[in-house]
């Protein structure tokens, strides 16, 4: 399992072998994909888990650990881990035996599972020192807390939510609807990729990813067009429709409170991790308000960044996130 | 021609008999629909001319208009206006000649001088107190400023704008590429209408015509479906998608500085009118900027409405911006 060196940032592979799912079904000979930065300390107490956001890899990673950046691998060992149904770790993509939409429903909390095998099983890591993660990958930060409230001394979730909004669902349900639209998509079993879906897709993307004040001031109306074609494009021949599809149909059902009979303040007193929580205010594409809402039952610190960025503020704001978290780590 | 009465709110029609077009083509038998309200007085000094919003009809406006409302239709008399395009007026859905997307473009600019003629050559009025509109009828409200700067002394666009930011391009351009991505649309020449690409379209507007913070506070989770399902069928049966597609091409195109070389600072100039211009501060449809640009450069003042409401200002603020305008008007 280790023929590549396991402190290197190249993407390895677990085998999970035959891995449940919250939906009964099983996934079999389940592999998951991760890349380390760093080096592990002598007591095994620096480890931070470092999940991927919807739609994206590890390799999209990478540009965000470093010294001085986002979180800093010259004093933790960084995992960045593949997220179950991301085109690298087992995927409607990639799962011959069940490909493309036959390929059962995946959970938030089937990621994190997976996650936790990935941490404890194969890298023999009794205990992180965090998880955090940025988008979806903050959903499984808030997913994280509840299932192994033990196993990790923080969580920083970043433009994560622990369940989704209306306003979250209206903008997945609309995507899903772009791309099911499309006559090409035939239930996934296409043979001419479903274009116009998919370029509606990347539409509504392109709507929401930031907000309009940020798209008035870095884009003129006559470059309008140029611009959507490239978004376009990107979402034609980029992350696989089927992958985007259940994965975004992980985030729909999201809701850590599920087990505390849909009592977030139950799910609160579940939490034993020190928790750092960062929103965007003007986020668009996932609403802050339940990740506030979340920080206050707990009583946890914010950063709570107001930018015209929206959801990519951890792009736009790296540097002030990075600080806060090195700052809430070393305590 | 005034088979029905002049003082009603009843819809009537005016025969513009052949239309030209600014695209060069001309519409036979050009109709324009409108609802008069109020008196008009025996110095026709008090008329107000009330275009349509992107797809509605002046059956829309009757709720705007009267005593403590937007307008105040006991001191004017108001001619709302079915823009060309709403499906009353000559459209895209009701000219066999050239029925749905057989029918030429349209501009703003076409809509304005129907709507001039109207007023001039059916209604024999020698000028109109004001001009006012609602979102698209806003844009009019723009174009008439320098089509026919002579002929109202005033002229109030509400949540409209001079000329579309990259942002508003990109919502409109989704549209029409959710209704265009299906494969039953076969460039308005469909037998079955494109539910799938209606329904979509559905779900982009609900989107943008709010903010995020309104739809999460007024709608919970879990009747999310229950929203969205209740706009998609509303998309799917109301209006006419070749209209859609025509009106949100207008407005595309719209840009009242293109007979002055592009230059908004001369268009401005060309005005005479004295001009109120509202806008919603969080209005992710219309994007203010381009309007209070616009107001700046013509020391025009402003109503700005920052309402999570979004586009939709004018409904949840009709007694503020009703009240202003009365105290405008009155000057």
């Amino acid at each position: 399992m280790f023929a590549t060196p396991l402190f290197a940032q190249e993407l390895q592979f677990a085998a999970l072998r035959d891995f449940p799912l919250e939906s009964g079904a099983t996934v079999r000979n389940c592999r998951i994909g991760y890349r380390t930065f760093g080096k592990l300390n002598a007591e095994k107490s620096n480890a931070i888990l470092f999940p991927t956001w919807f739609g994206g890899t590890t390799e999209n990673l990478i540009s965000f650990i470093g010294p001085g950046k986002l979180i800093d691998s010259s004093r933790y060992f960084v995992i960045a881990v593949d997220a179950l149904g991301d085109g690298v770790s087992t995927s409607p993509s990639n799962y011959a035996s069940q490909p493309r939409m036959q390929f059962p429903s995946l959970a938030i909390l089937d990621m994190v599972h997976s996650q936790h095998q990935l941490a404890e099983a194969v890298l023999h890591l009794p205990h992180l020192r965090a998880v955090m993660g940025i988008s979806m990958g903050g959903m499984q930060t808030f997913q994280w807390m509840v299932a192994y409230p033990d196993y990790m001394d923080c969580a920083i979730p970043i433009v994560g939510s622990p369940k989704l909004t209306s306003y979250d669902l209206l903008l997945w349900e609309s995507g899903i609807h772009a791309i099911e639209g499309d006559a090409n998509w035939k239930g996934g079993d296409y043979t001419s990729p479903p274009e116009a879906g998919l370029r509606t897709r990347a539409d509504i993307e392109a709507l929401a990813i930031q907000t309009p004040a940020y798209r008035v001031a870095h884009t003129r109306p006559e470059d309008l067009q140029k611009f959507l074609e490239a978004e376009e494009t990107a979402s034609i021949h980029g992350f696989d429709a089927n992958n985007w599809i259940r994965q975004a149909q992980a985030m729909i059902a999201h809701d850590i409170s599920r087990p505390f009979g849909g009592d977030m303040a139950k799910a609160t007193a579940a939490v034993k991790a020190r928790v750092l929580i960062v929103v965007g205010l003007q986020d668009h594409m996932v609403n802050p308000t339940p990740a506030l809402a979340f920080a206050r039952l707990l009583h946890a610190p914010t950063v709570e960044l107001d930018s015209d960025c929206g959801h990519v503020v951890t792009s736009c704001e790296e540097a002030k996130i990075g600080a806060a978290i090195t700052d809430f780590l070393s305590k």
